[in-house]
């Protein structure tokens, strides 16, 4: 979590940088621009003043080197995170999170950051609900009216491609912070930088990516990110993510399947477990039941793993990694 | 929007200043009264050092020069909110916002004009539910409870009147945020702030009101204001509105009635639109398509509009205003 | 509710400088601890440089110097909470109020609490509906998520027993306000504090206990406290409440049932009310009503109560007192 909050706080500060305008008062304010986000001579993600992405809707559209930069600042603000009472960076800014669908713990993640930078938040945890999308509204005239309220709009939404409307209509950055089976990028790069933290490289990485990742929205984000290095090989220890396997294949990733988690965590340098969706099974709860059983990641899947390994896991999670894992090192990039 | 967050800006700053004790601390601390308020020698507004009204609770309470008042501050405002990192003149306040029925745009609406002026925010976004309403408590126990907590309440409720008995209670101000099917004040504010600055004045204006008006507070609200200007001439196409015709006859406001969208349209300076309620046909749902086709703003009325007039709405639009609508000039004034 | 939210205040402050290393930081920053809580050379309520309590987790925590201690605080945040624009005690941290079923009237005062200290809020008041917890995430797992973005938790849960689990977790301060049918400790500092302000003692106090015990994890709260002072005397006039009398057997407290509250109101210093909850008679209005009858505080039972005494209630309340006792300066430690 340390990790999250600290990515988070990252992501509003890269989009933040982004609009043109504000990006040069800013930097004739306080300087503070060139402190926090001059991570190079020219970093690559500028072009000129202006960064390359001023919205973060999916994964596909960071390259290595965006990631490189983004992951330099996010070292940074881990540091500010650790030191409160925080930053001001952000002092004066305003962060609406319009979440179409209650996530608790991505929306906290995103206020905690915003926060701890000295800005401030507009928050609505159930506007599908609670909002004019109930009445019919559409998006694009909710997304003209919040961002005459705000400087950044972070989005929960319950329909694929929300965040890319959204974005073409706002003329303020963008964070899609999930939407429908579509993508969750943040949470994909937040996964992408863990991995390197605790295993110290992505190169060359074994994934082993297991439970039920049909509709995984974090695993497609995810596997695009990884597709973005060398030698990456993933084991997908799951029913059917077909749609994936062809995208991998695509871009050169080698993968295999397999029905044998002991031997591909034996072998993998990440695992990287799911939840098995309950909600898919119907009624059949006895199949429901057979599949959790064969993914479960327990003290005896951690006695094959090797000692630098870990186990990960998007959360919330149920029973498919035992309580008994939590207190294992290898567990530390999953729950911290 | 821009008009729409700086107007809840200056809604909070002119209420804010009203209690005395406050007002004097305040004025010395910082002389920022002065700067923000005094808009003249003496302005109508103040009796001695108190303003006339700490509490909004409906459209009858404004006279012309209050509202001139009000307008000018608000022109201040505007400038505040584009300059981020935005004011600190309500530094240290704290409003609530009690909102018995979600209305996402109209709380955030406020929550931002609080925190572009430094202040902060407690809020509730479905009171009725998760409050103690929900048990049978009376809202002058709760107004008593919120009092304690905050310096300013802004309150939308789902019954007429309400707003009336929580200012009645509170020792502190009580903004009416709309209540069930009486008044939405604030909007109405908006909307007379809106038409004077696009069509640059607001004596002898033709104001068409097009839409289902029977229950709109908004319309209601509206046309009282509209009553405190000169030789304003009101248009409705709209199928009943009895109470509100007998308000204008009675304060001399010239009207008159057409199911002549067109010609309407091609009169009138201000286009004023507003959602057909699909839920008043109940399962006649044949007359609801018919009514809601009678009164779509589409090119085809642009066609006939003045090229000086403007096409408005309070949001949410379903289809009532046509999307190609929007990039016309004269549509400005709706979604803006 | 002046009462009610600078005792939020206070109790935030109280846990905020538990965790040492931050109270160690904050010192050397600001000098700010030593002006607001030294109360005294050596207080009994720290164990070297460290609190006592980190958590406030149930009533039987405190003992009476803690209690004197922390009153001590909530007098000086009393001078704080009037003194608008509010202190900066609490600037760069971060509270987060986790309510798993909604109780605006807690969760605002907390709010309000850190927000007049400057101190920032996470806030989810729903989270049972709207987090993780829905899809069969423990307690434990959110607990780690949240404590990775705040500083200190408030919350408020269904079952008993959840506070504890939490702060078991959690690495940073958790608060009880309120967990299912268990304790509601907060209030009950609440209560034991306007009791020593408005009758200017503890020692030798008379309260009777009205309404419906059973549920009330407000009452039991507050009995266990009010054992910890001399000479108390508890009278309940009330259908069942067995657990608690043998708890204050035990502890050598002396109580008496009563079914004559006219009688019981003329000896009492404090009166103390509670709603009686409809929800427990399932379809036996009648029985409801007549219970209702029997315990309603209005004149006639002001009437015999003494000059002295007060009548208090935890709120909400229905018609268990009626409105015309509001008036009365008695009823000041219910309704202020």
């Amino acid at each position: 979590m340390a990790a999250s909050s600290s990515f988070s706080t990252m992501l509003i500060s890269q989009s933040r940088v982004v609009s043109n305008v504000k990006l040069i008062s800013w930097e004739r304010r306080s300087g503070v621009r060139r402190q926090a986000f001059d991570v190079g001579d020219k970093p690559s993600f500028f072009v000129g003043n202006k960064f390359q992405f001023d919205d973060v809707i999916e994964a596909q559209q960071f390259d290595r080197d965006i990631l490189n930069a983004i992951f330099e600042v996010t070292r940074e603000m881990e540091k500010v995170e650790k030191n409160s009472p925080g930053s001001q960076i952000l002092k004066g800014f305003l962060m609406a999170t319009l979440f179409y669908e209650p996530s608790t713990r991505t929306r906290l993640s995103f206020e905690s950051a915003m926060k701890r930078l000295g800005g401030e938040v507009l928050t609505t945890e159930n506007a599908r609900e609670f909002s004019s999308a109930a009445k019919g509204e559409t998006l694009e005239d909710t997304i003209r009216t919040v961002e005459g309220y705000s400087d950044i709009i972070v989005m929960r939404h319950f329909e694929s491609g929300a965040a890319r409307r959204a974005a073409a209509t706002a003329s303020i950055p963008v964070i899609n912070a999930g939407d429908g089976p579509g993508q969750h990028p943040t949470q994909a790069l937040l996964d992408v930088y863990t991995i390197e933290r605790e295993i110290g490289k992505l190169d060359g990485i074994k994934v082993g990516l297991v439970g039920d990742l049909a509709n995984g929205r974090t695993v497609r984000s995810l596997a695009y990110l990884l597709s973005k290095y060398q030698d990456v090989k993933i084991y997908f220890v799951s029913p059917e993510v077909d749609d994936i396997k062809d995208f991998l294949t695509s871009k050169g990733v080698e993968w295999e399947e397999s029905d044998d988690l002991m031997e591909v965590a034996s072998k993998c340098d990440v695992v990287y477990q799911t939840r098995i969706q309950r909600e898919r099974f119907g009624e059949r709860i006895d199949l429901y039941e057979a599949a959790r059983g064969n993914y479960i990641v327990d003290r005896a899947v951690l006695d094959v793993m090797q000692k630098h390994a870990v186990v990960m896991h998007p959360l919330p999670r149920l029973d498919e990694i035992t309580v008994d894992v939590d207190e294992d090192p290898r567990a530390e990039g999953c729950l911290l």
